[in-house]
């Protein structure tokens, strides 16, 4: 008799997005005339620019002819691509990278989900709250973890609160763990950490034997140059992090499908014998035996974006959701709410008016106004009472949302 | 410290591709002016269809305009594309299969590996020996075996042989077992299983309560329209088994990538309380938390795989590579070789001639004839003695290399 994988029963049961595609699907059902804006879930909008888009059609169209064919890849990307990132994303700002210590692949999404499977199941697993929840979830599924309580938190995970008093950036834990997931800028929080408080994490794993787990998808929203959009622009993280970035947030990519890992050949665990073992070994075995590479058009389309029109064009991209951000953030901070988050990063994390609690304030917000948006608390127990507003979408549709809100402010 | 997955100690040092790879490179150094036919890996070698390459273009040209744009789709796939599987894969051949059951990816190979998570790490595994080595692996890593012996067989992991004996058909083992993979038409024997050869396997799972994990990607070269091309062609197959399909060898998207599963609504697992629980809602669960969505303009080319062009067009390249098949089988028929397969796969299994083993065969066929194949030992023990012929590739090279090899059968 087959038996299940029994800690897939212990996940709480609706992930967050379908529970807020439900709700809105109820009201549009019930409201059929009303005009819904959508800032809930942190998609794009804009167009793939032109470079892209030109690479993509030109990477087909070598698909069309015997000559040019191309079949399988390297499961770990072409080294076209990967030789582009490594110089672009990394020696450019003075960061030592080398193409063979980068895993292409089609989404961070993934590669989060997929990352812990090298480590051991004993492993302590240290996350922010609130938080991306596919951080969770998957250590959830392998057994990491026991069972949630009424707050959703689960037994021998290690939740960090972010809170308004320590800025929503993560306290060292004070109980030893050994993978610990950072996130900067932040999502949910739109919360950016400073070299400074990078240093403090990498001191503390070099210390501890932690490895740390850096998502850095909303790197390109940072726009001070001096603030770190790499764990590696510290001292010492070679030795004990792995850093996740992607093409979606950056480049338009989150139907396209484009990401990458980076796991520098210094990066050591342990086995039960305490002998050293390499981890870019181990994600290489993980990545060859169950992925068959990037589509061959979207590495192409993604090797556009380190095109001098590419950049540009990107940079158009990043400028436009961060005027957005802007708009949002300032409208909101005028009509009386407080407001985190939206300088370097498209999200908006504002504290709920009126005591409500944050789904409160979801139907709230979809009854009196018409807006979606994200209740902290389905990213976590410490986002309760904040709510994210995303900085996708069109310009005079961000306009209208604002407007509405901000005439919508619920009493104290 | 964080401790890795000490699992994956315990895999062979090789994936077999890069070991081919690496002794073709050393060959080629060393004798530059070689010209070497590759028959061994099983890539696809002939352009994505006309219809394909149009409907990709379009796919493209939808993310270049705001209006037209598209982030996240679906994680299980488009429905327009889960309704043509369903109906031009199954409702046409009088199966029934709800688009709901579908789940498209971006691979085979992540599929089948990605499948045994939502089982129990106590979950007792079949497989065939020869086999495709992802079967195996992803389920050592998962902790399923314990080490390997001196043959690679790894303890725990129940190998059915298949031999000339029966046919390359894996008899039902005899001790219990909870998963068993199944590949029709096989990779790598290149034969194809009945439909009582099926029906013996669909009423042991009934019996037993095993889940089948039935990989289908071949099922396109299947000749004879009286041989199954779904295990659902068996009844009862869908309370039972979980099908896997992919574009790749069908039409030609080993670099495009997109494949799919099929998990149907009946299927059941138990939990470690003795209740059922829907294998679906499982794999569902995994695939939304961990899969992001098959890139828009790759769904966009898959559809076209089932319009009226596309359909004649995916079947002139199968044709056209079970020509080469056919040239390959004959060939080496006539010229004294013993074949298996090629009939209704684009795989030919041959005796390795002359006493000797499948590597050493490996190394004679590239040294004297410049030809690379796949050797049996490579896909398990039960394959020593045999080689891996593969109909991909261009016909005035497949015609030279039967020539080649039909040339220099050796001694026995």
């Amino acid at each position: 008799m087959a038996r299940i994988n029994d800690h897939y029963q212990k996940l709480s049961a609706g992930y967050l997005f379908p529970e807020i595609g439900r709700r809105v699907q109820a009201y549009t059902q019930s409201h059929p005339e009303a005009d819904v804006i959508r800032l809930g879930i942190g998609d794009v909008t804009r167009p793939l620019p032109p470079a892209v888009i030109d690479a993509f059609h030109a990477g087909v169209d070598e698909l069309a002819s015997v000559d040019t064919f191309k079949g399988y890849g390297p499961e770990q990307g072409h080294l076209f691509l990967r030789e582009l990132i490594a110089e672009n994303d990394y020696a450019s700002r003075g960061i030592r990278i080398d193409p063979a210590e980068i895993f292409v692949s089609d989404g961070a999404k993934c590669d989060c989900g997929n990352i812990q499977e090298i480590f051991s199941p004993e492993c302590k697993v240290a996350v922010a709250d609130p938080v991306y929840p596919v951080y969770i979830d998957t250590n959830v599924m392998a057994g990491r973890s026991g069972a949630a309580d009424d707050k959703g938190r689960y037994e021998g995970i290690v939740y960090m609160p972010c809170t308004e008093e320590n800025g929503f950036q993560p306290d060292i834990p004070s109980e030893p763990v050994d993978l610990v997931y950072l996130c900067s800028p932040n999502n949910p929080t739109g919360t950016v950490a400073t070299h400074g408080q990078l240093k403090a994490w990498v001191d503390y794993a070099r210390d501890s034997g932690a490895v740390l787990l850096f998502d850095a998808a909303y790197e390109a929203y940072i726009t001070d140059p001096e603030l770190p959009r790499s764990i590696y622009e510290v001292e010492g993280a070679r030795e004990v992090a792995i850093e996740f970035r992607s093409f979606s947030k950056t480049a338009g990519f989150t139907g396209t499908r484009c990401a990458f890992i980076v796991v520098p050949e210094e990066l050591k665990g342990k086995n039960s014998s305490g002998e050293d073992v390499s981890i870019h070994q181990l994600w290489s075995r993980r990545h060859s035996t169950k992925f068959n590479g990037t589509s061959y058009p979207v590495q192409c389309a993604a090797a556009a974006v380190y095109t001098p029109e590419g950049k540009a064009q990107v940079q158009g991209l990043i400028e436009f959701y961060m005027e957005n951000a802007r708009i949002i953030r300032e409208g909101l901070l005028e009509s009386g709410y407080t407001v985190f988050g939206g300088v370097h990063s498209p999200y908006s994390w504002l504290r709920v008016p009126g005591g409500m609690e944050s789904w409160e304030f979801f139907d709230h917000l979809l009854e009196k106004t018409q807006i979606v948006g994200t209740p902290g608390s389905g990213f976590g127990p410490a986002g309760e009472g904040y709510f994210r507003l995303s900085a996708f979408g069109e310009r005079d549709r961000i306009e209208e949302a604002i407007g509405r809100i901000s005439g919508n402010l619920p009493a104290e």
